[in-house]
């Protein structure tokens, strides 16, 4: 059985430098079907089915990806680098409140054509004590200085955290993700909750 | 097997005045079942389970019940019936945002507190073309005079829609079951989105 019950358990990279050749190649095979595999079927993606298409068994996948959450970190990691670079490019830019809404909406529209990657953040985002962890880790720390920058600049409601805008994007993303234009829904209710559905006064 | 694949199948009620007595009685049985099994395992709970707890077979659930959709549409109608009588009640109160919001978040907190609603609305919110339908018909044809009048007193965004609002609840609430106070959360998020994060000026 694949490791499903194990969601909790953090991310452990491979040990680079004693890594064999052979596992490098594993490791690299399995992460590329995982990216196919969840493009296709989201965050429940077959881990079974991963191993099969990789050609290797579930214990070899469960070496290199200890939880399914290991997994979606991997698989998403390289377009999460890319939001955590634009973070920092728009934590310069002369308007707090237009960066701030710049970078989550990039990454509400990435989210909403990246499937699993809403449920990942949900389910990962917290671990028993609440705390975020891994993708929701990474993405918070560079939202952080955006929100902090806008707060500042009074752009931003009283009390709102990274966390709450991480999980609006989530739930958005989740809930559209029916719908005939997933992005663009995504991004317009993103734009009113911003704004405000019923702004007072 | 269940019929998973048949949730875009309309909701079909037992024909009443017909129902024999033990048809009845399984209906209820199954319903009451079911109750319980999607309040501990949300939309996905498994009907060939209902089944069997009910001590009928899975051809007799599907009866009853010809798809998922049907079975979540009897399993809430209760509460369902009661957000439509309170939207009823609030349609006349003096301030058309405050009965607005009003609704919303005993929506959102009954919702949270539901297990499965939040992904019935999403999943059933659109059929083939886009449409709403069942449990999300019934919730939006409630709250269309709600929004209708608050919309008329200038106290919403332009374009904001009905089934706006139902995505964006249930997509609030999906992103917050896995948190410690799920129903405060989503309730704090839906009243963030409401007056605005990031309020323009």
């Amino acid at each position: 059985m694949p490791a499903q019950s194990t969601e909790s358990t953090h991310s452990t990279r491979p040990a680079q430098p004693a890594q064999r050749a052979d596992a490098r190649r594993n490791y690299a095979r399995i992460l590329a079907v995982a990216v196919d595999e969840v493009a296709a079927h989201g965050a429940d993606a077959s881990l079974e089915q991963i191993a099969r298409t990789a050609g290797v068994g579930s214990a070899t996948v469960r070496r290199h990806f200890p939880s399914r959450c290991a997994l979606l970190e991997a698989v998403f990691q390289e377009r999460i680098q890319g939001l955590c670079a634009r973070a920092h490019e728009l934590s310069g830019a002369r308007n707090a409140r237009t960066a701030l809404l710049e970078w989550l909406s990039a990454l509400t529209v990435y989210a909403a054509d990246a499937r699993g990657l809403a449920t990942a953040l949900t389910r990962e985002g917290t671990d028993e004590q609440g705390h975020p962890s891994t993708c929701a880790t990474r993405l918070g720390e560079a939202g952080e200085p955006l929100l902090r920058r806008a707060a500042r600049a009074g752009a931003v409601a009283h009390g709102v955290t990274v966390p709450d805008l991480l999980t609006l994007i989530a739930g958005i993303v989740l809930a559209t993700e029916h719908l005939p234009d997933p992005a663009a829904e995504a991004d317009r209710l993103l734009g009113l909750a911003m704004a405000g559905i019923s702004p007072r006064g």
